[in-house]
């Protein structure tokens, strides 16, 4: 598929990609069309980034092996990531929703019949910066199409064996693990706070006026 | 405005948005409308960031004094990341378009209308991280409007410079500084490695068979 081809399959206007772009977490089983995840990696390569080095590399994995294989890796960094923060077992969580739905992710995450390891070429905080536009653009595409996901990070706990996985060179990092499919549940706005709340205009103290 | 406005407002096929978005890095004097960029920031806050903790602040530069005195301490900063590369006066510049394209919005920074500086409210690069996604948004909700603008970060040499220019509390850290702006010269597509280059499927080696 040509960059013109799918330049002209988003048809979704802008706006309605945007404002109903929410995380997704649960997943049908069904396969995501090959076209498809060509149409979500031409829209993430066309994303802005330092110097135009493109310092991206895009591992899908689809291969239910591989998933499955994968998905350990991710409960295992998911929970490392809890004890880091004092919570030691599933009865120390905070009750909450982004919580709860945050770990049942950890729970299926090999339910998702796509995963995308978005990987910068090099070490360091640099790389990985300028390779995560990429994702906001898959993502969006993705919301064109009917398919969802949301940015997951993994654990240094995991490194050597996320690299093991698929032959991933030493110099390269995963920045997000993205899984990927149609959403059970919909999609829908997100909360957020106010633009008073977060933007200011010719100083940190004076509130953005919003019209 | 509201939410619901925001979206109906952004009526440019998602396609378009991303497959002629580029970086603008020369601007007309022009003033933007108030509401065009109440647009740019509402889509900005609608972008994913881990846990919904929005660890982000916009603050707009638009006084020209302001947009002055931050020009100075951007052409600052592009030196110093220059002289960290070993370039040390402009005949030691590489002479690529990149480079020259790059040097000229260094010089010529203060001529956007707008800056709107990407604050993460906390130091550390997850959240940095956390509010790139943002960033994306923003530039497309711009390009849908007929705005351009570009990605560009500052260098530590400036940084007490630019907490001291409005306020910025010491635990914030300027993310991206994004030049805005009706372009001088056209948008249109980039240049980018084919898909086959940097996408690949289960196996770091193994291609992706874009169709």
């Amino acid at each position: 598929m040509g960059t013109s081809e799918a330049q002209a399959a988003l048809t979704m206007p802008l706006g309605e990609a945007i404002f109903t772009q929410r995380a997704i977490r649960r997943f049908r089983p069904d396969p995501i069309p090959e076209a498809d995840l060509t149409l979500m990696l031409q829209a993430a390569i066309r994303a802005p980034n330092g110097g135009n080095a493109q310092p991206w590399r895009f591992l899908v994995l689809r291969d239910p092996e591989v998933r499955a294989e994968f998905a350990t890796i991710y409960h295992e960094a998911w929970w490392a990531k809890r004890r880091d923060a004092g919570f030691l077992t599933p009865e120390d969580l905070p009750d909450d929703p982004v919580t709860r739905s945050a770990r049942r992710l950890a729970d299926e995450f090999g339910q998702a019949p796509v995963v995308v390891l978005l990987c910068a070429t090099s070490q360091g905080p640099g790389a990985a910066n300028s390779v995560v536009p990429a994702a906001q653009n898959l993502l969006l595409a993705a919301r064109a199409l009917g398919v969802g996901g949301t940015i997951t990070t993994l654990h240094p706990v995991v490194a050597d064996r996320v690299q093991a996985l698929r032959d991933l060179p030493a110099e390269a990092q995963v920045v997000y693990a993205l899984p990927l499919g149609y959403p059970r549940g919909g999609f829908g706005s997100v909360q957020r706070k106010s633009l008073e709340e977060v933007a200011s205009i010719d100083g940190w103290t004076r509130p953005f006026d919003s019209r």
